[in-house]
């Protein structure tokens, strides 16, 4: 039996549902991976809330009034090393920070903070990523940690594992995915025959669009998503400055129908490309047309999906994969078993 | 750099394939992974080639002149272990005997021999797997050894990879595959109207379908896969006794074209479902009418593929992957990598 002591950085729904999720989940993970988990500590951006005891679901469901000066259990403005420090190295941080661009902050402090007292990462916040993916990396490696971010690479879409793990050995020589189901929705409305607003109205009422959406339909969240997975498979370093990035916001109504009477579809395509020059790439998010034997044709509404393309496996998609916090809970809980699992 | 030995079981077209691959592939895993493959020998039947060097490409690829009793470099009748002895512990075993039920030979004895002399293992065979699962999985478990299956179940598909790694800590509700390539090439050329005969003609043509189809057309080669994926997923030791088979051969013409008229698709699906009772699997290959919204609806001619249903990341489906002898020495490839790579 491995004990993993965990912190969780961040408590919106990505946070709340790790929580749930990994206490839901306590019991499976012993028995099948005898890796006991013990989430120890839950901060924010003002601070901890640590009791030196494992935190109970029941106690933390209970809500708003732990987070208060006046609880014994609420640390405002604690260092995460000063929270780690007693719990001893090879813990695990779990972030469910939300993406802030470009300081990659409060997600970047939390990750440097654990790699450099000795804990390994499982994150689903982009920001810290793309912003300083080669320090965290160097970093990790420089200590022997894993930092893995299957959380933040299209939620329980496995792009990252499958990329590195399932096409080692091969030369990846292109990847494609559809890494945004509020675009993909919007997209798929528009293709019955919606103009752009009514099927972003449509996609609002679903709580699949943000009140503000431009995050997801300018194209940021795929050319993020895109950066981490060509880092992770492509061993690069990028940043969102290296993409090309064309959203679909205020795309004509009539592109989308001309592309389907020609039996074609339009999707928000993130595209790793080589460049023909030596060993680099090019990286764009922009609206392409597909035709119906391309792997991605068929994915529809909020689905996401990716395809690889290499020298000896052929052309290899994953499709599918919960998009909402639980599935991205779900990915940090598989990143956590499979840095303790072996 | 680590350097690893190897002994290639078999040298019919997948053991040729992964000797050409794994030469030339040496650099590029050297460069990123930091090993060195060694391949110290190569078995057939009747005995072994090894000169106590590592073998080159060019030497091995001249063929038939080697494998004579004359060559004071073919060993005939060497039990495996005696070939491992000299080498030391912990290399690498990668076994491409052809597949040969029940009896699971040769392949098994390599195997089992390989394994009992601290060595890892990586094969394209289900024969010896399908036999003797818990007996091999219980054996590599005690001695901390690897027992990788990639290239037995469908080729460069991803499928094991996905529902261990990718999908840990998930609780997996159901499997369903698209395992063989010539069964539904067979099916897709009789849903565009010919008959079975004809359409398995064509697929003879393309030598896509062996002059002895049953294999593939009766169901073994999809059952096989199931059996050995859903162990690996599942954590269970099915044999292909558990399995309910049927196959497309002699499938009515009909019963294709009337399930096209109807927007539906005929394919060879193998499944693994719970049966309700405890922790029970039902394991059936049959011909089944898929609806267009079924994740595998659109898989064609020889491509493969697998979606797998979860509790808590959706369905996860992955299509694709060469199906050639060159992609499953990529999935040996893979898999040896994945052993010695951390």
């Amino acid at each position: 039996m491995k004990k993993v002591p965990v912190i969780l950085t961040g408590f919106g729904h990505v946070g709340r549902a790790a929580f749930t999720l990994f206490s839901e989940k306590r019991p499976a993970v012993r028995e099948r991976y005898g890796i006991e988990i013990e989430i120890m500590a839950v901060m924010k951006a003002d601070g901890a809330f640590h009791t030196g005891e494992r935190l109970e679901l029941g106690r933390i469901s209970r809500g708003g009034a732990l987070w208060t000066a006046d609880n014994p259990a609420w640390h405002a403005g604690l260092p995460i090393a000063d929270l780690i420090r007693p719990l001893g190295k090879g813990g695990c941080l779990v972030d469910c920070t939300p993406s802030n661009l470009p300081s990659g902050e409060p997600g970047l402090t939390y990750l440097l903070g654990a790699l450099e007292s000795g804990w390994n990462v499982a994150t689903a916040g982009k920001a810290a990523l793309v912003t300083a993916f080669g320090r965290l990396r160097a970093l990790a490696a420089e200590n022997g940690l894993a930092l893995k971010f299957s959380g933040a690479t299209a939620a329980a879409l496995p792009t990252v594992d499958v990329g590195v793990i399932s096409l080692a050995g091969t030369r990846i020589e292109g990847i494609q995915g559809i890494l945004n189901g509020t675009s993909n929705y919007v997209l798929t409305r528009m293709a019955e025959g919606l103009g752009y607003e009514s099927a972003l109205d449509v996609a609002r009422s679903h709580g699949i669009a943000e009140p503000d959406p431009s995050y997801d339909v300018d194209g940021w969240d795929s050319a993020a998503k895109l950066v981490l997975i060509a880092n992770a498979c492509l061993d690069q370093e990028f940043g969102l400055n290296d993409v090309r990035i064309a959203g679909i916001s205020g795309l004509p109504a009539d592109f989308v129908r001309e592309a389907r009477r020609e039996g074609k579809s339009v999707k928000l395509l993130a595209a790793a490309s080589p460049s023909g020059k030596g060993r680099a790439w090019n990286l764009e998010v922009q609206p392409s047309l597909l035709d119906p034997a391309h792997p991605l044709f068929h994915v529809e509404g909020t689905e996401k999906g990716i395809t690889f393309l290499t020298d000896t496996m052929g052309s290899v998609t994953v499709t599918g994969g919960r998009s909402n916090p639980r599935g991205a809970a779900a990915a940090l809980l598989k990143d956590l078993i499979n840095i303790y699992y072996s």
